[in-house]
């Protein structure tokens, strides 16, 4: 088993930092081989524009997955996205490790998204959800959170943190990949560095990192999040013959 | 009234570039001023780091937060993200422009939060929700998709599109914003440009763009979308004293 873990975080010793450490000890312990790919030490740039590509399919207007297309048919992708694709390529588990700001991930995690899962190259029209290139393989979140779970609720201060993360596994499930049931490590205030000194905190985040261990040593017990997919659709809705699988 | 228009594509002949200018003629006909901050044009950067701050309140270890704060506190914000928070303090209202890029704003739109919305300065732990600082304004999105509308509905391929953007709304609503329904022009394939030659496309997009003008021309018939708040929330959990205003 080889794990790709994206990291997502501006500072190495952020409680983020901790998770993805722990992440590759407790999975190398397991027998598998890890991978990191550190968005933020790489430099990793985020923003799909023109500057990504050349030669451009059409020079006159800019269009993100004319060029993304006529780049992966033509061996011409930006370096990065390229290294980024050969990660993805020998992974069998995907680890996305991020802080969630404004209710979503980082743009350096957002324009991971954007730029490298191109269009043409790993998927068309016809080849996503669960016919989408990474059917077999499995992908999970690991978030932190500065509130406390118990407001992440529906209607609750923090919003429902399903809800939050849906559209990102939803990006996930379009490229195939089997959506684990996210790791969430609610009241990391500070980044998990400021108030280091106050007790209770302190555990909190030892018990946090115990928990991460434990659920990683035990992913084979977890099965994929239920998606609709291409048999459940009629002309891109739910099959009104069979509504009742996901009424 | 004052409107800002946040737009975010990387090219200016794009349909969102269309709408754009729709939204500014608009606006202006109806006795509005309208600015435009162009993230792609000003070379925004949506990255959160410690290269934007200087001097730093923690040189050791970078936490977003706590370096927010200290920079609005000691008037040394980043020029970019002074700049953004002067355009928004002159808004009444506020148009996010932008294509559904993975079931969410593009990078540069998401850095735009990550970096705009600054801790201490437009927000704090008391200063949030509808105790917000843009409390009294309204805020809305107006989004392009490549795929067509009947697919963006619960259980359809393309995802339940209030779900999509319902983090956005939140981050929005989090601020203090009054937030308007979106505006969305689905089937916007090619970014609105590869297929101007075929007829049926070109009228979807004429189309598309009278139905913008039109709900521009109404925006005051609209009431913002309800949300939880303070008054609903026992330690930041909704009150099981008041359960059925949200049942």
């Amino acid at each position: 088993m080889h794990a790709l873990i994206v990291h997502c975080h501006p500072e190495p010793k952020s409680f983020n930092g901790a998770l993805t450490r722990i992440a590759r000890e407790t999975l190398e312990a397991g027998g598998a081989t890890v991978e990191i790919a550190d968005l933020y030490a790489d430099g990793f740039d985020p923003v799909e524009g023109p500057r990504h590509y050349e030669p451009r399919a059409d020079t006159a207007r800019f269009a993100p997955l004319t060029e993304q297309r006529h780049a992966s048919e033509n061996d011409s992708l930006p370096a990065d996205v390229a290294r980024e694709i050969d990660r993805l390529e020998r992974a069998d588990l995907v680890i996305l490790q991020f802080p969630l700001w404004w209710h979503a991930q980082p743009a350096m995690m957002k324009g991971w998204f954007d730029r490298v899962f191109v269009y043409g190259g790993l998927y068309t029209g016809s080849r996503r959800y669960d016919a989408g290139h990474f059917r077999g393989r499995r992908a999970m979140l690991s978030v932190t959170t500065g509130g406390p779970a118990r407001s992440f609720t529906h209607y609750g201060r923090g919003g429902a943190i399903e809800r939050l993360l849906w559209p990102i596994h939803y990006s996930l499930y379009y490229m195939g990949f089997g959506v684990l049931a996210p790791f969430l490590a609610h009241g990391i205030q500070g980044g998990g560095i400021a108030y280091q000194a106050d007790n209770a905190f302190r555990t909190h985040l030892e018990d946090t990192k115990a928990r991460w261990a434990e659920r990683l040593r035990r992913l084979d017990d977890s099965r994929p999040i239920p998606f609709t997919g291409w048999s459940d659709w009629t002309d891109g809705v739910l099959d009104p013959e069979h509504p009742q699988r996901w009424a």
